[in-house]
């Protein structure tokens, strides 16, 4: 009999409140009842992004709401810087490519943060650059860039911030304002607690003054209809009902809790991890810049990181992921993200101490246990 | 933000397979839907008590099935030994005085098992001893006693075995036929894994004879009328229709498991309790004669028992119970029953790991995890 226990980067375990509003009869969108429940969430999103700007939901995955940050922003033949450490940077350069945006990328390595003077180096050079696309917790590395020395930057110049928030939102630090981000995007399936299907974005003046310049072509993800929609509390199409009662359950918890709260929560779920990791005898991907979002464990060259995935999943129904593109197989990522607690962390690591133990790694058991625990003790 | 992990020995968690059968719209009772309903969740509980003989389900806790073995087999005046090795032990004694049943009490210390030979004394000095009351698993002190030996001295005699396996039933071995259990007594709330509601009983041919005999009133718990209702698929009163359709969800987990599996799953999660409770130094209250269905571990007199479930609970989300009666504050119980897997073990060891060392208590951080890791490893 399994019972499963979900630690993957997303999606993430969603709170029986949420699972509960979600499971209540529908109500149409175009009623005041659900005009109510958008204006919560928008209020609860704005304080999740700690931002005054406007909101607006999507339904559609994180990548959609990335995708609307370049075709209402930009024109073809637009340059835009694109850091590229890992799987979600590219996914940023891959949609400039196909909008006929021209992307700059500063390509880091795998694991470790972008140095924010590379931006600063670039822009300086290319003053028509339009855009600065990063990665605020790059998932597929468990690397956390730093966005407040990079908003600093590109705040000065006439391009606009966009951060990939969707991995950090709710877990780490990230003050949308304060940090000046000119886009900000989330989505649900994360710190949010939500399962997915809904994306966010906080924008900008600066960058609505953008959106009237933009020439490329957009339809469902266009900002002008979003915000002529959601200053109405309104969406321009229909919205994931549901998904969103969820969300403002969801962001009810987070309210309770604080989102000081939550993200110490969320950082000694990582921190435990990490130093359970180490105990047992392992490297961490990214240990200069480590998210607390999500740990990426480096495996040594004898244990098969798939199959260590598999066995954890199907035999013992405890969830974690593996690497991505070239990281697959090397390394596993545990994520310690939304409505989990340290016990779910205790799990992670005790059935990854059972089952290294079967694969035949040498340590001793309960030896990550005890450093996480002295983690959770401090 | 709390996340509840429940491993009180009663109620247990409930599955999301039953969760959500028994979320759906309710049906009448006098269907032939909920015929059907009932006909499975009496094959499956036939399944559970390993037996054929007649089932009868019953709205109320096991405590009303308690008090039917009393009421409808025996008459004012009667005799009827009674094991009391504890807080359950005891419930029989005070429902044959209740009824005017002169109890022949075998007082067992709390934490031991009864000696079957005693029983076999008595029924051969007092041949108008009408029943024998036992207790399979005695949850207030975590003993298992040996049904199967009971079985075979009482079946000699004129007398009826009665049994209250709530506690053990899915969860320890227990053969109603084999064993030759006139009444075997189950409830909704434990090794079957759903909400507390419904109480059930295996009934044999010798017992429903004796009930042909009694003359105490009976009315809402009369097994007369039980059985007419049963031979129809049916219930006299109204039962509680949705746990039982919870009942048929859970029972198929256990179905396809196998009560084999189910038990050794079960067994193991016990054993390793045990060790992690002896690896940081803890006794057990029952060391000869232990239940793999929940765990009585004793407490130093410098842990406060008390304080140590309170801060388990309220601040770490994880539920284990205390000690009762003369045991409270002494002893903890850590339940392996119903709907759990090992990894709520690790989770009820690592937060008593946690909890102890704010207590003050000495021991290494992991070390009951690692004897809990090497007995799940086996």
């Amino acid at each position: 009999m399994l019972k499963r226990h979900l630690l993957t980067p997303g999606p993430t375990p969603v709170p029986p409140e949420a699972l509960l509003a979600m499971a209540k009869p529908i109500i149409h969108h175009r009623t005041p009842q659900f005009k109510k429940v958008l204006k919560e969430a928008v209020e609860s999103l704005r304080y999740m992004f700690q931002t005054k700007n406007d909101i607006f939901i999507f339904t559609s995955s994180g990548t959609g709401a990335m995708e609307s940050s370049v075709s209402n922003l930009l024109s073809a033949g637009d340059k835009a810087i694109v850091i590229r450490g890992g799987k979600f940077g590219e996914r940023f350069a891959e949609i400039c490519e196909s909008y006929g945006v021209i992307p700059i990328n500063i390509d880091v390595e795998w694991g470790k943060a972008v140095d924010p003077s590379q931006i600063e180096k670039i822009l300086n050079k290319n003053k028509n650059v339009k855009a600065v696309y990063a990665t605020l917790c790059e998932t597929s590395t468990a690397v956390i860039n730093d966005i407040k020395a990079i908003g600093e930057i590109v705040s000065k110049t006439g391009a606009v911030l966009v951060v990939d928030a969707i991995s950090g939102l709710g877990s780490v630090e990230f003050k949308t304002d304060e940090w000046k981000v000119d886009i900000a995007v989330g989505g649900s399936q994360k710190g949010l607690m939500i399962p997915p299907g809904l994306a966010f974005i906080a924008v900008s003046n600066k960058a609505m003054k953008m959106v009237e310049c933009s020439t490329l072509p957009k339809y469902y993800f266009c900002y002008k209809a979003a915000k002529k929609s959601a200053d109405k509390d309104d969406t321009p199409w229909t919205p994931a009902v549901t998904l969103i009662i969820g969300l403002v359950e969801a962001l009810k918890m987070v309210k309770e809790e604080t989102l000081e709260g939550a993200i110490l929560r969320q950082k000694r779920m990582a921190e435990a991890t990490r130093a359970a990791a180490k105990a047992l005898g392992f490297k961490l991907l990214a240990p200069e810049a480590p998210s607390d979002a999500v740990t990426a464990i480096k495996l040594p060259e004898d244990v098969d990181g798939v199959k260590l995935v598999k066995t954890m999943r199907d035999i013992y129904g405890v969830g974690i992921a593996g690497g991505q593109a070239q990281l697959k197989g090397k390394i596993i990522r545990i994520a310690s993200m939304g409505f989990m607690t340290q016990w779910d962390t205790i799990i992670a690591i005790s059935c990854l101490e059972i089952v290294l133990k079967q694969m035949g790694y040498d340590f001793e058991f309960g030896s990550g246990i005890k450093a996480a625990e002295e983690v959770f003790s401090r």
